[in-house]
């Protein structure tokens, strides 16, 4: 069985690219980092979705992004605002360099495993505009680590996999319903309140809502609208 | 003035790369790792030479990849080996996707701060034959910055600096002479002993010696064949 290392945020695409992985006959090793988020919650929502899915191995890296600031997700001074249309803008919600350290992480355990993919659940359809999460950045990334790499110089150079790119978000719901991803089982929201409840607000909810409804497929989403069981 | 951030080993070719950007006129913001190696003395190498050659700030940042292993610098049953030519190959002493990592980091830290560059010692020359330290893996990594930040969709791409890529070890040992670094403050032996001595053995031992010789310059360095003062 080939190896692939899975970037695992705990959220609804990174669960289903696993899905996917999983699905194509790999041996999954996901990846998931604790960066100083404030939604660090997500990462045991990870570790509940390896299990379920089926991965070999979970690792958490504990990484230091954070500490650099510059991002809503990671500075408490920023505030993570409603949902708005981006057109050309990046949102204050965009870490600096996350996928690009994310990626060399992978690359890195990718290369002590002798996998030959790492799995990213970017999407460049319905997403939050993020220079990190086009076609453009997972080809310049893919050139670099046919370089980095003994395994690129060795003419074996390990793929960067990334189904999801051209998916909306209610084809990425329909993909992942069919491989059996407990969507409840994955966090969206970037302020969830103390309870666990999403926002319904913020880019990342109003995405992920309007995706389950299009797809026409129940929301499994606990909001903040709606009382605690 | 403008700000560049500076990959800071604590070994004499980063020693020398910081005070070229200084000389350059940069303000510099100084970045180091905790990453596992068994020669973690070199973060306090760092911050000396941080502080003697004017930086503005020097952070050391904790990460994991060394829990990946894989490498003898941060596996514990992996040998340093004695210095042997290489040819192609690439030694043990190689960890995996170390300058992709530290690159990618630098790049975050760099777009938060509002950086024009990045400078990192990389030298294609007297090396050990790491993949990540040629200059097609330095170009890659341009193209990747060039798309992969805020910066580089604004069209003021972060740069990319390495001034020691063509450099002999000898040549970059004079470069830092003149410039007044301080070699004794810098450590380059995988293998010091607990009195910080170094072993004159291993490659990095071998490089830096027969550099000193070559620049008809005094070594500095303590070695194991030397009593303890």
């Amino acid at each position: 069985m080939s190896r692939a290392v899975v970037l695992l945020s705990g959220g609804l695409d990174s669960a289903t690219t696993l899905a996917m992985a999983v699905d194509q006959g790999y041996d999954c090793y996901c990846l998931s980092f604790e960066y100083g988020q404030s939604h660090n919650t997500e990462v045991r929502y990870a570790s509940t979705l390896a299990t379920s899915l089926g991965a070999k191995e979970h690792r958490i890296a504990n990484i230091d992004i954070g500490a650099f600031g510059g991002s809503a997700l990671t500075d408490d001074a920023i505030e993570v605002p409603d949902y708005e249309a981006h057109d050309n803008e990046i949102p204050v919600t965009y870490v600096p360099a996350r996928n690009t350290v994310f990626l060399s992480y992978a690359l890195g355990w990718a290369e002590v495993l002798g996998a030959s993919e790492i799995f990213i659940g970017v999407n460049a359809v319905d997403y939050s505009g993020y220079p990190d999460c086009r076609p453009e950045f997972i080809e310049a990334f893919q050139n670099l680590a046919n370089v980095a790499t003994r395994a690129g110089l060795e003419e074996k150079p390990i793929t960067i996999q990334t189904p999801l790119i051209n998916l909306s978000k209610d084809e990425i719901i329909k993909v992942g319903t069919e491989l059996g991803v407990d969507f409840a089982s994955t966090v969206s929201c970037y302020r969830l309140d103390t309870n666990g409840r999403a926002c319904a607000r913020c880019d990342s909810c109003v995405i992920r809502k309007e995706g389950f409804a299009k797809a026409e497929l129940p929301d499994p989403t606990v909001y903040v609208t709606q009382a605690l069981s």
